[in-house]
């Protein structure tokens, strides 16, 4: 597994992080000695994934405050970095009430905990033989650690529950094809990258048993914001029959958030899809309730109505 | 609008083909002396599209006749070089009637002059202020001049129907981002470019009036062999209430093949979505003939039940 640390970690005077965009091509790390240079990382994608990027802003949130930075300014930067996930906020919200070293490293050693305990959860859904599909990575470098749809994977491989994982490319930045494929492989995991419009005709073959994603904001009803694709990947499961998973931290619902029509996307450059042509590049969509058949958090299993079951979790964090 | 002799031609003794795997970076031409390097050209993809094919496979085969080679040698090689589009069956069965130059030139002219006619028919079906999805392409590089679903579009262009072009990337090989918003852009047609994944929002948002495509193979049937992607945005489309629009000649329905699942699969190579992983890549899915809102032929548009529609044509031509 690959340890927390080595995916982001504060020291004396900087924070390091490893630099996803280079994976699996090479392990090469970056560190940033400021909140806005924190800032500057989560929005270029050294660290993406919507509960690391909330790590991520805990330790740029400790640096300013190590470093005598004026934390208001820390915050709004850190808050501006990306849009669409919820965890950013609730991090910065954490760090204002304590915001010392020691606390943001807790925020991370309890994200990684809580992801052990919801792949604990998940796994539980899976039949011996299952064949799972997944799009982006909601693996350890999403999560700082053990990862949420990749953690219930690798917890229904230890169970001898999963036969093989479908890993969709998940364009335009590929971190199927980059970090899921590297992550399964590492954990010894059969599985096979495939262009993320395959996914439809794997399911209509019967060769889909599953759909596990994570998530960058779930409103109080369950809508659920993630990786572009992710929407389509639901109407596809609906149509077939297959059940759709989203496995997230209680730090990725957002109370505050009514439904999915509510939740900002992030549009990013055209360019990361052509620089030749006009392009149109969303990074998330929304995933409507009604097509999600459970969401898994550290807290066990909700289905629908999401509402209260989320609500009463909120009540009891 | 791009000339059929520069997508292909034959000349005295050699096919020269517009290398479509370079633009729209270059615009180079690759020279075949043989029906094994013309072979060649239609398996390594420096043309594709299924109308394409079958001019390929025609002006092979003309150049085998006209250079003494052996024709039943000539005929296995360029049949076996994509297994999935018929026209290439159907292109070398009009070629053994009569092998000459004359003959396959009159092959492509008439592919393309279908393309007119079938977009004519096509633009019919759409409203004024239409914003449509493709995928692929299915433009004068595909059929060898004018296009079968880009024809349509260019057709309502000219109409004053369509506009805007939603343009799905199509991985693995970027047919999409790279020849069709070539081609519209030439036409002078608003496009952008999107992610495969991101066209379920885009319908979801009812930013998609209609889906339209080309074809690899129609089984008698009217189920639809198309480009990898295609079947997932048919179930996408009939999730949203989208009309699903296939556009191809008639030398692309093969009344042999009852139904899809006689339709053989092009396995490619894996390397084309990742060296670095294992991957699965299938190049092309099937859409059942009950997602298609209509198949728009030369002769006009088909609507289901599809099977005596495209027979009674088939008994016509």
């Amino acid at each position: 597994m690959l340890e927390p640390e080595r995916i982001l970690r504060l020291e004396d005077d900087r924070v390091v992080f490893l630099d996803q965009r280079r994976l699996p091509l090479e392990e090469a790390e970056v560190a940033c000695s400021s909140a806005a240079e924190v800032a500057d990382a989560i929005r270029t994608m050294v660290v993406r994934g919507a509960p690391a990027i909330g790590i991520a802003a805990a330790y740029g949130y400790a640096l300013a405050a190590a470093r005598g930075e004026d934390l208001e300014a820390a915050d709004a930067v850190l808050r501006a970095s990306r849009p669409t996930a919820v965890n950013l906020a609730w991090a910065l919200a954490e760090m204002r009430a304590d915001p010392s070293a020691a606390h943001a490293r807790a925020i991370h050693r309890d994200e990684v905990e809580r992801c052990r305990q919801m792949a604990a959860h998940a796994a539980e859904l899976m039949a011996p033989g299952t064949r799972a599909l997944t799009h982006c990575n909601a693996g350890g470098l999403a999560t700082g650690g053990y990862g949420s749809a990749v953690g219930a994977l690798v917890s229904a491989w230890e169970r001898e529950l999963l036969e093989h994982v479908w890993v969709d490319e998940t364009r335009p930045l590929l971190q199927g094809a980059r970090l899921t494929a590297w992550e399964l492989e590492a954990a010894g995991i059969p599985h096979a990258v495939i262009a993320d419009s395959a996914a439809a005709s794997l399911m209509a073959a019967g060769e889909v048993d599953c759909v596990v994603i994570g998530a960058d904001r779930i409103a109080a009803n369950g809508d659920t914001a993630n990786k572009i694709g992710t929407y389509g990947l639901a109407v596809l499961a609906h149509h077939h029959g297959v059940p759709f998973y989203v496995v997230a931290p209680t730090s990725t619902v957002d109370p505050g958030t009514a439904t999915g029509d509510d939740i900002p996307i992030e549009e990013r450059d055209p360019a990361e899809l052509t620089a030749r042509f006009p392009a149109r590049n969303p990074a998330f969509d929304v995933t409507p309730a009604e097509l999600i058949t459970a969401i898994v958090t550290e807290r066990g299993v909700h289905y629908e109505p999401f509402e209260e079951s989320l609500a009463a979790e909120g009540a009891a964090a």
